[in-house]
């Protein structure tokens, strides 16, 4: 059953952006606080948002091999999503993956796994979150598959969906979805941007969302 | 039950600059090696160092209500430290509280939970320790109480406690213990300062500690 | 049984310079994948890439007396190895250790438990990989050893074993293998360079190691 | 967006019974080795060995409000499988909530969160699997989903899709696959049997499997 | 500050037995979803169910004794409630301890850290529940103290407090509390019997507690 | 490097039986509190207590090849031990392995990773050790060796070291070393039985081992 599937569809490169721009949490909360990978997907360094559209690997515990084949998938804007099938904490991807993916326009890799040569990886650019930094080494003897759906970190991700990652983790938006919730996305941060300035105003969320009834029926007593 | 408690004391904010000043290593030494919060609790960002006086927040897993109930509570130099009732890693605190927050004078947060927009909050300076890092939101359908007694990653804090936190985690101060721990801490960093001295110029614990014999009675041997 | 080995034997000064400019990822390979250290070893702060000869502490938890009996026997070059006689978190080690041991020309410390007063050890340019970063103070009231082989985070280490530690993590050699496991890094180092120009210049992986007739062979189908 | 699917479709009875039989590992073999919970997910008690077609609910953290609509739409044979909406490990379950499935036909719970009343439900014959036993209540407050495809243990899960629970895990089986699933899993009973009659009559592995020859050929070597 | 609080108060053995027969679920319901200790908390072997008065110790991580001191303050009835200063899973407690402890008429140990001698302790029918199971030896080296306010698995528990502990983990109940709480257990056992044979006749929540209504104003939809 | 070492040496069987009469418990106090396995390593079935030779497993993630290379190494009498090159749960072992091993008189199995088939290996009779239950499927690709020192859950383990291992746990004894560790556990269990016998009748460890005037010079104080 190990199979490549070519030709995915990607959304649109001003939605990936857009959604780039808003960030996780937003993006998170813009459809329905669904979609986040697990807490310990962590950034190798700080500062990096990106979002583009995922190519996936499923990969054998320990063996990288299909690193190699989902790379000659990719097209400028993608971010390779690595599921082992089962958990595995070995450094799958160093400097030298990182060049080729970066040659082929690659923004970024999420894995649920390890990852070596970090500094490297940082000196040049090449974002990864990731569940461990590890050296240990793969090997090249097992198949896998590219661009089949996987589960990573928790979240269900098929190929041409739009990860979304930044300081905050990473968020998984499928690919039809991507223009509703980018639209509710940057709703929600007009929206945000006028309670932002009441707040550092000194006025408080007690006031803005009108609470203090609805806290005083349910039963919150001040003493 | 759920209850606000309002007008708390406070340590004089002398002993909670000169706490901040020392430091969690040296003021957890200096109250007898006492009152650490679990070594989970890491901070957003490196370098930040403060102390404050404890605002306390019981929520419910997943729940943020309590968070502007307490932010009223807020005096200039708190810090609020929310415990969830049962294990919790959701994103309770983003952007947005933080900067209700800082609006009213408040210095960091300590959370047994998740915290996210961390490049929002490092961008504005303001620290928080916390269990995770996690865009996962949270509603506010269910009262929690303030500044009544919690535990938060394994200590015991009352409201109006100090609180000092920096690189090496959190530790928290009974109120009435803080001029008492202040002085020690005080000596403390005194006499450290002295034996730093004489260790930088390649003296020997050994020797300033007057240990060989000690070593030697005890059965340690060199071979 | 506490004892204190001396006059340990050290690999040579330009071979354990070579392992530290090649890094821990190429090290592991370069000696077949074994000696990391678990992944749970960070670094306190990035950038750091040291070698050095491991001078051992066995130590019971949360007691730090052989700190002071180690850092008696460590040349210029040295690195600290601590491995707890059972599980332990506590912060073993502090600036006043680490002046001392920078005193004697020590490079850094490997602990698999806690370490404190991070920011000055990172003012101080001390490096450290550690399980956690934890203020709790520790006693010293029982003997440990010195120089004997211990396990540390999983790896066998053995007095004058050539530490190899940076932001990838840890890595022990033998230090009877550390010239032949620098040459072999040497000539690993150079082969990666000639692929890391093929592929940032847009070749595949799958052509440069010719992977596609083995692929298909092996049953890889593309859709 | 919450919603409750009704009447979904489920694979034949004796298909379920024939998959029950031969167990987790059997199963996860026969399928290619995929669908597997992780292992976090441990029974109440040994012994049981089930399977069933799956009632799906998404519930909020500590908020066990679903469990009752799901309970709803069981019918005889099914089994229930919860899935946080954010990591929990509160006590969804308890003896009531079991007596009510019981009476509906229900054959076990798969939860990945927590569980309570476990020495109750062991006296009932009531199988779960969970993260966690914790006595932790939950809430009625928000709505969640019934029957929506779900990630569960870090794999996904549709409802009908058919369940296999025992002393080494659990397993999803896709309905659609679950006919062909049973046969390879039957075929491979067959030949295990053999296998295993020659093994304990003390044939060895090796030989059985005519492994020498290629291990001599990738260089194994014996000293 | 090493202290031994001799003639603590303790709750009424009637009390404490009623409490014991509640169980620690809907003892923890009872009180208004409080006091249970952390999750990681298990029994050493299923099916104890106890109440009694918490004598509590707290004691340096890999030091036990202060188990020999605590042992001359049990009354009959009394629970050992241990915690160390720092995490530590040694095996503070074996067959020895347990034979002294047991015949001071003590019901059983909890203990956020280890304990040993397990297949002992079973077949003496002193139950446990602990943080791991390990065989580690600790030491009798440095002063804790007996009787004094603590923090165990995330739970604050002070000497006299009623300890519960069954298969589903432990649940503190302050001293002053208990009459109430006892009371209100009852109640609440009362209820469920009520609601739990309607359940196993058939009824289903949603009409028992009536929530039909209240699901499709807040919006869940059936399809 | 992949090797397989024949013809290991052994300690004596009657050696071997009296350390697993002894326990894990006393053999880890016998032989000076070391050689523990980490806690992680739990029995699949309570009650087992065995001791044998070690035949050890150096196994690639996700690999079981060697596990019938070494079962051809096995004497009655021994006990295997797995130790992964990088951290890894799969279930290496199941029912027709444990049924190969059993038909060489292999005591059990020690595995710094996962198993499965546990209802089977129950009922055979095949105590394993391990560090999870997970019926994650292993493949046969890549060679590792058997019979060269590891280690396995923090201990370092040559091939023919005495491996004991019970409810406890599993703790290694140096195959020179048996002999004397075995003398010395059976002293100490004659010292125990006339401890238990006095705590049993009533007196406290305080007054057998004499510790009142020694707890009084340090400073512990009664209220």
């Amino acid at each position: 059953m190990p199979v490549v599937v070519q030709n995915i569809e990607r959304a649109a490169p001003e939605v990936i952006d857009g959604l780039a721009h808003a960030g996780v949490a937003t993006v998170h909360e813009a459809q329905g606080r669904i979609g986040l990978l697990g807490h310990h997907m962590r950034p190798i360094y700080p500062g990096a948002r990106i979002a583009g559209s995922a190519v996936t690997i499923s990969a054998p515990p320990g063996d990288n091999w299909m690193g190699h084949v989902a790379i000659e998938q990719l097209k400028a804007g993608d971010i390779l999503v690595l599921a082992p099938t089962s958990p595995c904490v070995d450094g799958y991807f160093g400097d030298l993956l990182a060049t080729s993916a970066m040659a082929r326009g690659c923004r970024g890799l999420v894995i649920d796994a390890g990852v070596r040569d970090i500094r490297d990886l940082t000196q040049m650019g090449f974002p990864v979150w990731s569940k461990a930094v590890f050296a240990q080494g793969t090997i090249k003897a097992t198949l896998g598959s590219v661009n089949v759906p996987v589960v990573c970190a928790g979240a269900a991700i098929a190929a041409g969906d739009v990860i979304v990652a930044d300081d905050d983790g990473v968020c998984v938006v499928k690919r039809a979805d991507a223009p509703a919730v980018l639209e509710e996305a940057r709703a929600r941060e007009a929206r945000e941007e006028v309670k932002r300035k009441r707040l550092a105003a000194g006025e408080l969320g007690l006031d803005i969302y009108d609470m203090r009834g609805t806290l005083e029926r349910m039963g919150l007593i001040y003493v």
